[in-house]
């Protein structure tokens, strides 16, 4: 391995909802809400799900795509400020080989009576560039169109 | 709360050991020789240490400056190729507030019979802004000379 293969970056993706903050914040919040847009989607296999939603606790995904080699997303939640904010750390493994690992801020605000998401992820990769950083960003972005539409947007 | 009391930002830290990388690998991984040189120091005290060296693991640091406020420093660990790569997360307290999460990534390679580590953290603060990113650095940067003098450089 040589440093070359890291590669470090940024994104951030916003969104805004018409839903307040405590409910933008309750569907990260609660095990079979967050399972519904976050790990659920069409032609994802979840293998199981767990999440235990607290500072120091985890969410734990395994999950295919199709017939396509296991996957994982591990999480632990670093700080956690309800309707306002939510740090976590997160790695993905495919195949057994892990290929990121990501630090992750969601924050919340008021906006008239809807919410302003900000997401930003700072992620380290291995082996992959800026295309997979981009493909990241649209997969991110994708996720918190799956929430406006859980919530009935 | 308002994004703008929230910081994003990165660093990096290089030094060049004269000891080989299975040296330099081992003064992170034994948690004797670590907490030695990483959280030992002139001025600090160290309520307890934990370490808990693999994927998944754990460090736990509880200290305080003389008799300043309690602190906490609580990593966990994503990804460690032996003699290679440690990725881990942490977050630190004081007088129980959380004040920034990083994304930390150690990368060693092998110069000649020594050893290049080079240091990259992803940082997010809480109310704190570039200031405060440049005395990480130089922690940072500190710490990894600490390490030096543990190996007898």
């Amino acid at each position: 391995m040589s440093d070359e293969a890291m590669h470090h970056d940024v994104f951030t993706v916003e969104r805004t909802y018409r839903a307040a903050p405590e409910r933008v914040f309750d569907a990260w919040a609660d095990p079979v809400k967050k399972r519904r847009w976050f790990a659920e989607g069409e032609g994802w296999n979840i293998d199981s799900y767990d999440l235990d939603f607290r500072e120091g606790g985890f969410e734990r995904t395994r999950f295919r795509f199709g017939d396509g080699p296991p996957m994982t997303n591990d999480t632990v939640f670093h700080d956690i400020v309800a309707n306002r904010r939510i740090v976590c750390s997160y790695d993905m493994t495919r195949s057994g080989q892990r290929f990121s690992v990501s630090l992750a801020t969601l924050v919340l605000e008021r906006a008239g009576s809807g919410t302003r998401a900000r997401y930003t992820e700072q992620i380290v990769l291995f082996g992959q560039g800026r295309d997979a950083v981009e493909q990241r960003r649209l997969g991110c972005a994708e996720l918190l169109g799956r929430l406006a539409a859980a919530l009935g947007e």
